[in-house]
């Protein structure tokens, strides 16, 4: 029998970041996948996407917001608020919006699509990784306060992730990405799409019940 | 298809503490299980163990030792060695027999039933807890080196599961567990074994292949 | 001889958190104390302070918000941009400001006083905890982007030390106050000003040059 | 005045590892030091050097154990055992040994010199990095037991700290060294005895009596 077999899931951002490979193993799980691309930027974006997908079983929060490499001295405020703008301030309204239809029922699982540059440095990501660290305590502390009311909310700490915003064509085509990725990740190769989409899939299902908070390194052993 | 099918899975103490209940998920994954029982402390039982199992896809380090609670002055030498007799020292023995046979077929799975206790602070647990914390430094430095190689090593640090030898029906019977439960653990509720075998059963899995030497918080929110 | 001696120091928000303390030390140590006290939320505002400033040695990230407990889906968005806005916002805005003149120098010190809240969980904080986890985050990467260049970012996350802002008299009036500190922290009291004030001059002193980019517990054992 | 004028500091192995720069810091600091370089791996040794040394404010745990490089499979049991010999037993022989004298008095310092090795991944380091990862677990259970009576025990993390013990005269005069260290340590050198002796004299003076059972991370960036 598949995992989430009739649940209903939304997917954020669902063309982007991990969107595609989670929508897709989704699909394969027999999930009721309401996957949507709307631009959560907007005010009121993600109260009305929660508002129309109604009963909403578990939450994909897949935001991404790929980040230029800057030294901390050029980070304009027109790219620091960026980040926090894709990255966390949805994040919030998201989880906002969705939990007081879990709490009702006492269900409900949400999983945060984040980043290992929150846990490992990254030079001249200042903004990108100061969001995806505001994601990672944000989940611990909700996380926590959710579990006795029987809401799992978890992240995926990833990195060296195939999927199309991070890793493009061109930069995995470049004749020394190999070996740059066989020397930062012990892996030796970057996570699969399908990798990421299962390990989600497992936290999205029945059996996870007892992780709460959590930020969960996916990383190749890059972050541990 | 069954996840584990076919796959040959080593599971050593296998009835202490979340053997039954890992040995009882793999037998419903079509894993061919070797529930192993012997005293690992002995010397070369890691050795004959291994040796005798032949070829072995997944090994699960299920190593128990019922903790007294103990000031710290009054952990003697005595108690203080068992913790690391029964913890430490076979977990390198058998990590480092069963290794060559996975480095040779570049693939394995070995997972290290852990404990929390080394993640946040039990007072009067001094024995226990340095004894948890060497299995997860080991298990970060030595994933982190076989992963290249194709085997992933990892860990899940339990506390507050349901099982056997750390919490009895006497402790669950007694009319404040429920309460400590309650306050300690966000969940609110133990793990079950059933869950926590999920997850191990994942993590033997062919899809986690991108996860490397890193300890899993699997505690109700109790550590994150 | 004094430890910062001669060197000139900026406090932001000086009369909040811990910015009276941390004054009334670098003045014993013989600093030239810039202790400012404008509202770092005006546009330009980080920029002016720095600019008057002159040369600064050591800057101290001192920034607040008194984060009244709120479940999740009672924080509005007006509260969840407060946080950012008083403790993240500026924090970038300031170090982008001070770090031109220490890369010249070849030499500074930057120290951000933060919270522990964003290592461990705090239930109903859940905008707080999100922008002090950005806050480490930032620390952590910017602090090792830096590091190379002779300026040491670090941060102090903190909890249960006695300050005006966080911990009123009227709270430590309160007859239970107590017995709550005994309960919660490990070191049985509230950490005093002046520990906190020490430790953040050792860090502002010429022998902290060897730690980059790192996050401190400092909560009597509560955060580890 | 100085820092610590009049406190009788124990310091193990004192002509190893931070031994000599520790030493003599505290004697510039005016500590008594009793600096004593028995073998602690022998039976009683512990027990003996603390009995000898009458009273004890500040216990300085220093224990070493050059640690060559070698694959899993070739730890042999007498390679790994000699890292828990050297490194954790008596540790907790000797806190053992120290902790009643200073329950008594409800006052003592007990500082770890521990390594970064248990918090980040060196391959080929596995009984090295168990072993440090059995301080640091040891440290935070016991450090958080010990708080509540008056008593501060605490780790410093380091790696790439000059000292005689692991980075020989040899070692730092090959022609690739500086190059080696620029590329793993953000500080772009190793950190002197000097710096460490000075944080070391932080944590036993009188003013840290608001850290407990902490690792900290001592490593110019490479840990954080």
């Amino acid at each position: 029998m598949s995992m989430l077999k009739g649940k209903r899931a939304v997917i954020t951002d669902s063309s982007a970041f991990m969107g595609p490979a989670i929508g897709a193993r989704f699909l394969r799980e027999d999930a009721v996948v309401i996957a949507d691309d709307r631009d959560l930027t907007q005010d009121g974006a993600c109260e009305a996407l929660i508002h129309e997908a109604g009963h909403v079983d578990i939450l994909i929060v897949n935001l991404a917001d790929p980040a230029e490499a800057l030294p901390v001295q050029d980070i304009s405020d027109a790219r620091w608020h960026q980040a926090f703008d894709r990255l966390v301030h949805p994040m919030h309204a998201l989880v906002r919006a969705v939990s007081p239809q879990m709490l009702e029922r006492g269900a409900g699982k949400i999983i945060v699509m984040g980043s290992a540059s929150a846990l490992r440095a990254i030079p001249r990501q200042g903004a990108y990784s100061a969001a995806r660290g505001a994601q990672v305590s944000y989940v611990r502390a909700v996380g926590v306060e959710l579990a006795p009311r029987g809401i799992q909310l978890n992240l995926v700490a990833q990195n060296w992730v195939d999927n199309p915003t991070y890793f493009s064509r061109e930069m995995q085509a470049h004749p020394r990405w190999e070996a740059l990725v066989k020397s930062q990740v012990p892996a030796g190769r970057l996570g699969t799409g399908e990798e990421d989409a299962a390990f989600v899939a497992f936290l999205a299902g029945d059996e996870s019940g007892f992780f709460a908070g959590q930020a969960f390194p996916f990383a190749g052993g890059w972050a541990t």
